[in-house]
């Protein structure tokens, strides 16, 4: 027979492995059960963030809980570069759509920066992370980039590790892809301003870092969601894993 | 007296110019004078498209139509490269959002295609130009790129001038941005396939196609947004005036 394939990809916490069993709480067995109406015997693929995909089968389900057996490794875990993506948030919507590609174009971790001109005073985490995990689950990724919690920039930058390059978007400047091309690969961050752009403090402090490197994205003003795939797009292909 | 600042940009179809003078309809006249509250003596920032961006004032603000005065120009037109963006329709949010970003990227054409595993049987064309309009009027763009009409893949095809050349995304093929490096540039056309992919008939026929060069967008799955602004961000920055 046949074996059956997984049509639902589902991110989880516990440990994933040979014979593993893989306990399910109530809002994913809700998924499962009422909402993709899968019931026992039916497979779903998994993944925790650090194990691979595995193609599990379901063994109980419950109304409110449910119980899966991991048979066999789908897919080998692939983490991303060490890039972060440093954004200022801006409407909900976009700022969603942010996380949403950052996911799918693989970052390891996504930090929200209060700027001297951004709008917003909080996001709401929780709900940023699990727009991660669904971008993850429906494009096969195996990695979901933690989002971390709001901070000012300021902050983040006094702290800033000595060996982490920056590459800000910087409205001011022009004509410049040719600032990536010799760096070299390692740690890295994008930073995207926010819609008004950075303050000139903002701008001075960051120009006078070591470890940043102005990039220009064309002629063109973009939207802060725009600009953040097409850094990350950027980045990617010159030293990132799309090469 | 210093000058006053527009504070809205409006797209219209008249001719710009010197001391050339605007009239408004119904919908426009709404939308400054009701909506954006501006009044007789007001700036307004004009573009249409062809003509650069004009400053120009409000002489006459009535609840059905209006009349601006140009004064100046304050921006010269800024015409895109000369890109086609051709994608297969997804979901309404995720289309929407790609006319935006095309809008605001610098292409010259939006073209709708359908595809073998293409979804929607239609577009509401007047709706996305309406975006592509709001895109440019937001982004500070002086050029709108127009939306065609969604035709079927194979007939676009058939009518393929010999002198374009396509970047089309292929999942099934791995690693190279090198596809275009040594590219020259000229007339260009950046392909993005539905989320099903493109189908075995549609890949053998592209492969085959002198114009046309397979490019790979990393490792991940990307869905067709991310996979739209990923591609013409590498066109841009390889090709296009983003250099």
């Amino acid at each position: 027979m046949a074996e059956k394939k997984a049509k639902v990809r589902l991110y989880v916490d516990a440990p994933l492995g040979s014979a593993q069993s893989v306990t399910l709480g109530r809002n994913q067995a809700h998924y499962l059960f009422s909402v993709m109406r899968l019931g026992v015997g039916d497979m779903v693929a998994l993944f925790n963030g650090r194990d691979g995909e595995w193609l599990a089968e379901i063994g109980r389900a419950a109304r409110r809980e449910g119980q899966l057996q991991c048979l066999r490794q789908s897919a080998r875990q692939m983490m991303p570069p060490d890039l972060w993506l440093l954004f200022a948030p801006i409407k909900k919507a976009r700022t969603d759509f942010i996380v949403e590609k950052a996911a799918e174009m693989g970052v390891a971790r996504i930090q929200p920066v209060q700027t001297r001109f951004t709008n917003a005073e909080r996001i709401r985490q929780e709900r940023l992370q699990a727009h991660a995990i669904e971008a993850a689950e429906q494009c096969g990724g195996t990695f979901v980039p933690p989002v971390m919690s709001l901070r000012p920039l300021g902050q983040v930058l006094d702290e800033w590790p000595g060996d982490r390059r920056i590459m800000f978007c910087d409205e001011a400047k022009v004509g410049a892809r040719v600032a990536l091309e010799g760096a070299c690969a390692g740690p890295w961050a994008v930073l995207i301003g926010p819609e008004g752009g950075f303050s000139p403090d903002e701008r001075r402090r960051l120009h006078a870092m070591a470890q940043a490197t102005p990039v220009s994205l064309g002629p063109r003003i973009l939207r802060a969601d725009t600009a953040a795939v097409a850094a990350m797009t950027l980045w990617q292909l010159t030293l990132g894993d799309w090469k």
